[in-house]
């Protein structure tokens, strides 16, 4: 199982876990995830255009605020489905597990809040 | 002057106005603001590669958060300098235009906080 | 058990269900969130108190922002003890009320996220 | 004229100043202002009596949604009349006060998108 960079819990298995990297919740919407994140990417790259050709400050606002919108929704997404999976599995196995997986979900839900 | 996307009002110029294109508040900083979304986009495609690698959900969600953060932070400079050139230049001008643009400079805030 | 007035689930019982009143995952905090919320309504007193006294603008967003941070912070705690409470019993369960529940909760953390 | 709490900067003065207590922008919309924080007093009772009648944790949460909303919406309205009276006063003065100001609104800004 790989290790995480800041995770407090071990990383929850897939069903079929054992290989080399573990899979989690979100797994089987990898690729509407990364399509997202490109065209996330893309507005980026606009934001970067806006400011170079001198468009006004209140577009470029209002083009960031769609940009923090799609980062959220995308954080939501996953949200959903480590919810769904990692946080479920814990719950089904019993244990101590669940109070750790719970607290470091709430966790991070605060970071998304707070920004 | 060239026309806004979106812009309710006459965007204002610059104080050596009268060139091809308009120059806002934010034009000084254009080095600073181009290099901060420069920093975003690469935040963007650490998570894209991030997803690609099975990263643990969490650890995404707080990669999620800070994106936001630099992407609100990068706002707030922009509005910073909008609000010290383009709101008091119309305040100094007087007439209806304050306004106008006090008005529009809140809705674009509006949208900052709701997302 | 108590209907709800816009869950789209079957609210979670208690362990030591079947009385007059369904008792959540906030029970045993119900005091700690009295008080948090009843601190809460006092700095909304004194924002009233600000605005009749003429206080700086500034200083009324400052207490404004306090107000909305602690609002989120008992909801944080509320959604951390459903998440253990009410998703975790729906998962132990099993069948679909887990999905339900998730998509319950993800709908509410996205309400809190765009405010 | 009165200090403030915590402002870095002179409160601006109303055009009739002189009097007792200084009079902000937001002096006009004092009786909305007090009428909209009397409904948010309610809705923080209401969230009280949620809790104390052991409602479902969602419904609560969505009550919350609700109160911060109507909060930001003060703010914004507080905002907007801070902007169009103190700042833009102080944009016509002229002098160093104008950047005080501007800096001032725009921390006060950042501590609302930081809720």
């Amino acid at each position: 199982m790989t290790t995480t960079e800041a995770g407090a819990t071990a990383p929850c298995e897939s069903e079929q876990g054992g290989h080399e990297h573990a899979t989690y919740g979100y797994h089987k919407q990898k690729d509407e995830h990364l399509k997202r994140l490109r065209r996330i990417e893309g507005q980026i790259r606009g934001l970067q255009r806006m400011v170079d050709e001198d468009t006004y400050c209140i577009d470029i606002l209002t083009q960031v605020s769609a940009s923090t919108k799609a980062l959220q929704s995308f954080a939501l997404q996953l949200l959903e489905e480590h919810l769904r999976h990692c946080v479920a599995d814990a719950a089904v196995k019993g244990g101590a597990e669940i109070d750790a997986k719970v607290e470091e979900a709430t966790k991070a839900i605060g970071r998304l809040l707070r920004t």
